[in-house]
């Protein structure tokens, strides 16, 4: 567990959940266990998909998959223990509410499970070796990644205690958000720099996988992106908050490199 | 996910949860949801468990394993789908006050995770093809089933507003219960009818695993068993309740022939 928590990547997840608390003026040390419950999650998650049956990855964030190291079933093991100790610290977490601690237990189990993250997966090895069409693409996307990048966002609106309209603004900026992040990865693993992203590029084309450049052009990729990074920097700005970090996180991942 | 959970079984620990609730005067009614999560997570660790990195096993409820049917993928993220269910059934059920969600969420994540049936599932890989001592075969049972075992009866107590003197008394019985039902489990592998528990016997021995039996005799096996099923029996009188259906569970825990 330890091993895949501390191999780095870019937190981008926990960075959006203590962004959004501070965009709303609330101290972010409210959001820490939270954001580290986020991280477990997604964690387990990669974990899970490299397996050998799976994605079948030897490398993570430029190190060897937890599979590689600890074996198969300690790697099984591992992710079911992230998964399963993100909830205990969401529940136990000494500084939310009640209602809090429900109403994020509740979105970030819909958010990763049959309705989310683990139904998008599926559709994503279903459609493998399948031509998909654009919605079908979005379809994956949107449970595979997207819902856990709004779940951040969402969360951090929760503890930082949002109005309903303000939940909405945020809601719309982390799905034109999530959108611009898949978008991007599937650029990078066109153009990308196999040493900074660590893990191999090209993946996609070779195991004939649909993706927005496969789709629309790695023009028309771009384009799309573009188009959804200015759409969640219009949501943002609805907020009136201080969006300081949020807009910048949402620059870095238009421009990211990795 | 729905073929594992149709697969049949014994049910053992919504059982428990209910006739808890029964106990202490309360409509069943109140715990259907936490049940059916309960069966959810018991559920997942069956797939994960039976998967061929883990105890590579063809059968189970007398059905073949999730993934003899559909794959070793799809069965990690039945796996994973079950556990994330499980919470997201609790957090949303709607005849549970914040209070006793918050409790219910967190002692199952508790029971279930790396501080309870994934660090026993750990131990007990590592302690495979090793001789145990009885008090690590014992860390190894209290984690991997105990606790989840233990967590019907509490869950039970807390749907049923049980005082915490009840619930003290619930816990002990609940110990012993599960103690009872790992030592009929390891009888059962040398002793039972492969037809009627639904996978192979004698698969301990010819593994090599530390059991009850061989650390204890089979002789002495059974007479733990029974010491165990007076002492489930003995804390269960004391809380002075209606325990008619939880007797008749500790009874058919003891004499089980599947």
């Amino acid at each position: 567990m330890n091993y895949s928590l501390q191999a780095g990547g870019k937190r981008i997840r926990p960075l959006l959940l203590l962004s959004t608390i501070h965009a709303l003026g609330e101290e972010i040390e409210k959001g820490i266990q939270a954001a580290c419950s986020l991280e477990m999650i997604h964690t387990y998650s990669l974990i899970h998909d490299d397996l050998p049956a799976m994605d079948n990855d030897d490398l993570r964030r430029g190190k060897p998959t937890n599979h590689k190291v600890f074996g198969e079933a300690i790697a099984i093991l591992a992710g079911d223990g992230l998964l399963t100790y993100s909830f205990q610290c969401l529940a136990k977490d000494p500084l939310l509410t009640l209602e809090q601690k429900v109403a994020l237990l509740e979105l970030l189990a819909q958010s990763a499970g049959p309705e989310g993250m683990v139904g998008g997966q599926v559709a994503d090895m279903e459609g493998e070796n399948k031509s998909l069409t654009l919605e079908e693409l979005q379809y994956i996307h949107e449970n595979k990644t997207g819902k856990l990048l709004s779940y951040s966002v969402l969360a951090g609106a929760i503890i930082g205690g949002a109005t309903e309209e303000q939940q909405a603004l945020f809601h719309q900026f982390s799905q034109h958000l999530g959108l611009a992040f898949q978008i991007q990865d599937d650029i990078l693993d066109i153009e990308g720099d196999q040493e900074k992203i660590g893990k191999p590029v090209g993946s996609d084309q070779s195991n004939h996988k649909s993706t927005y450049p496969s789709l629309l052009t790695l023009e028309g990729a771009k384009e799309k992106l573009k188009v959804h990074i200015e759409a969640a920097q219009y949501f943002l700005k609805q907020t009136k908050l201080d969006i300081t970090f949020l807009n910048e996180i949402t620059q870095l991942i238009a421009q990211r490199d990795h």
